[in-house]
């Protein structure tokens, strides 16, 4: 594929020689002459004049401080890049489809057309899977679970009974849905735990990294929103509600009964304590603490999480508060100097 | 059962009609005619008239602010509500006993009466297991581990080596028990690691959440006390001692050699550093860092940990920093201006 | 083996009576007349009179306090106590080699001398693994992933496509390598994703502990370099760079494209955000938010980070605000008891 090939079916612009064909993608620094690169940043602007590229994806403001390159130019880089990728590269090859003699999968299970089960893969009673779907070793599809077309089941995972889950949901590895929700009544010192009868909704093109944890509800259904995307290691409380298109990073954890709006981000490490709204397209930093409502169109961060703006603020503030202590010293003593002026003036008058 | 049966059986007294038959329960916005519900929150109590709930579990406090319902007042209506759900749904069905034909259980292994070993489990060499335990797909039970009676492990759980674990403790999916501390000794920039020839003790009525992570001890043990609940992704560091009935809320991490005492409850991302106490039910917030021992009885919060009363003292200020430092600016000029004073009139008198 | 044996072989001198037999390492207070035991820290060494230890590893400056005891006197007594442990004890037994009839092992599998592969481990078309590797039961090891000499990979460790992995490494229960990285291009609302066509590659000598997940990177390698050790429950994002023998303690995250140095090590519940470095042997303390570069030989901590000393002195300050804002306001009132009487005065003098 040439250069123009590529920019034709990733909407972008060629601007100089479109003739060069291209074969992958690739870093600035590890391209070749087939390779097609990104500009991740501005900063690394100078980094262009070096690279082995046969093209370079960036932004029109960008291209006009690159030189003399090859450069396919988009108004959404970022997004242009990502489909010269699938184009290049495609997604990762499923295993054949087909149902391997080594699983184990319980006779009232219904599979839909073009499955793939791998070997030691269980499926229990009543589970019902749609079409085309890949389930790998050592994943457990609990009993009653429903699953619907084209998701994907990595290694390990395990899907508790009555989990409910939509079409095109990915799972990474290790990752645990359904799980009983936190919930112990404590009567004489003695944690009694109460039957978690709920389950877990999770709607249609949702991506859920390795590791995470996602608890059934108490009562009624913990959900995870269409489009929503979570990286690894998340925990996420019994009967919490995350809307659409959130995306989460590594190590979140959401307490139970919250919710999220849609086009909500949560960064690393953040916590949401339980019964807590957070509105659309809210974003919170990395490691916050939420644990009071926010509103939509909010970027918060802090512990306790507070705007973003004020958190600078108060930080800056912390940081300088050692000044500040200098300088209420250096204040008394002033004071102290004008109180003894002022004392001995009230003497002299007083003679 | 009818709303006045139920009733006898959970301890509550009846207010209202008693001759509804129930059948499940459920949050107050998704029940019928035939379910049990419960009032969370005082603030909640309006919702009760809206409800098409046959009975509402409450406290006599809020029971008086009902309005015309069905009430099943209870002075511990938490526990009275979990013994509602216990009474109508119990808890989740265990697979029938039997071991499977595809688990591979060492010769040496020793299996109590009733126990259900699934597909794909592994038990190793001088493992022993009690009565009634159930061992779902893809577990490890390591060379030499004793489980007591009642044990429910699910799919996935690895347990090293020499671990004991007691009577009636249930391990969701995919945690893993005595794998090795965190220890290496660092000579000359390499670290060697050190043989963790110590093991996890898991004592009686214990619960570990999915993706757990248990060190075994380097010397001795890791123990986790009789009762204990943990929620998810929590990890504990080698030598620990977790004490009796304590709650930790999910990624909770313990360093090595720490101890709690018992009721101690540790909130959701709150970390513990090594060679730590805590007392007797104390109470630790979420995302706290606790950096040193914390006597009984308390509530801490914050990062450096701090008795939670101080935090939010401090946390007040911290907010209203910006303020301070405008209000010494002004004082300074203010000085400024009784200086200049001061230095005029002393002028005027030099004359 | 005498203790005059084992000083010999751990490089200590023996103070005392040599003659002694000693079969196992321990604690001091659970020992007993045949056990070496280990002073850990100088504040227990009145605990020495009442062990019933056969001899302890201490440093020389400790050794003049001990008492009479017989001491494995050595200049770094954790490296000589850990070559006790050694001696003594070794490390865990490894099962016999061998390839299970239960393993599914795809016909173009590379498998070096002496492997033993467990029941129900996957090994996928195209992998190689190098000799004396030993792969427990449910592992995964993914298509054309290589593995060196020397390597034990736990149960339920899955370990994605072309992942490379070097010599003497060990990877605990339940981790993941070489899931996808969380990269998504979002256009009009909708996170679309981006192929992650790196892999992952961990060098020598690596250990990694349970419940980790290290992500792909999305073009060229994520790497964790020769030597370096993770505990438990650590998210590493895609194309970071950790160099050789760092140490991470539990919960650790790292985002993505971020490099570490040599040496550097980061305490429990850190995290890094995305493209940071931090120069070698850097020291950052648990629950630590790394949002900027750090140079080399640092001590950092907070959130957001700043060198330690910077972040006790800030902690000191917060903690006294409280009597700062008290003393403002009394500097306050003193300033108007001034001014009214410079006014007073000014009115005087006016007359």
């Amino acid at each position: 594929m040439t250069v123009a090939e590529l920019a034709a079916k990733i909407g972008a612009d060629v601007r100089g020689d479109g003739t060069q064909t291209v074969s992958r993608c690739g870093g600035l620094e590890e391209a070749d002459e087939h390779t097609v690169s990104f500009l991740a940043n501005r900063r690394y602007v100078k980094r262009l004049k070096d690279t082995k590229a046969a093209a370079i994806v960036l932004s029109p403001g960008d291209a006009d401080r690159a030189g003399e390159r090859t450069l396919l130019v988009a108004s959404e880089p970022y997004f242009a890049f990502r489909e010269a990728v699938v184009t290049l590269h495609g997604f990762r090859n499923q295993p054949k489809t087909g149902v391997s003699d080594l699983a184990v999968i319980h006779e009232t299970v219904t599979l839909g057309r073009n499955c793939c089960v791998q070997p030691f893969a269980v499926i229990e009673a009543g589970a019902s899977l749609g079409s085309n779907c890949t389930i790998y070793p050592h994943c457990v599809i609990g009993p009653n679970v429903t699953i619907g077309d084209d998701c994907i089941v990595y290694p390990g995972v395990v899907i508790y009974d009555d989990t409910v889950i939509g079409n095109r949901v990915t799972i990474h590895a290790n990752s645990v849905i359904g799980e009983d929700g936190f919930g112990y009544a404590t009567e004489k010192g003695v944690h009694h735990k109460i039957p978690q009868i709920g389950n877990v909704v999770i709607e249609d093109d949702v991506e859920i990294g390795a590791g995470c944890a996602i608890d059934r509800a108490t009562l009624g259904s913990t959900v995870i929103g269409t489009g929503t995307k979570f990286s690894n290691l998340i925990a996420i409380g019994h009967g919490t509600k995350v809307g659409p298109h959130n995306l989460f990073v590594a190590q979140v954890g959401i307490a139970g009964s919250s919710k999220t709006g849609s086009h909500v981000a949560i960064g690393g490490q953040a916590g949401v304590t339980g019964h807590i709204t957070i509105g659309d397209r809210t974003q919170i930093a990395a490691k916050t603490g939420v644990v009071q409502n926010i509103p939509a169109d909010q970027q918060w961060g802090g512990y306790a999480a507070m705007p973003l703006d004020d958190m600078k603020k108060v930080a800056w503030e912390v940081i300088h508060l050692p000044g500040l202590v200098e300088e209420v010293a250096q204040l008394q003593k002033r004071i102290q100097q004008l109180e003894r002026g002022r004392d001995a003036g009230t003497g002299q008058s007083a003679q």
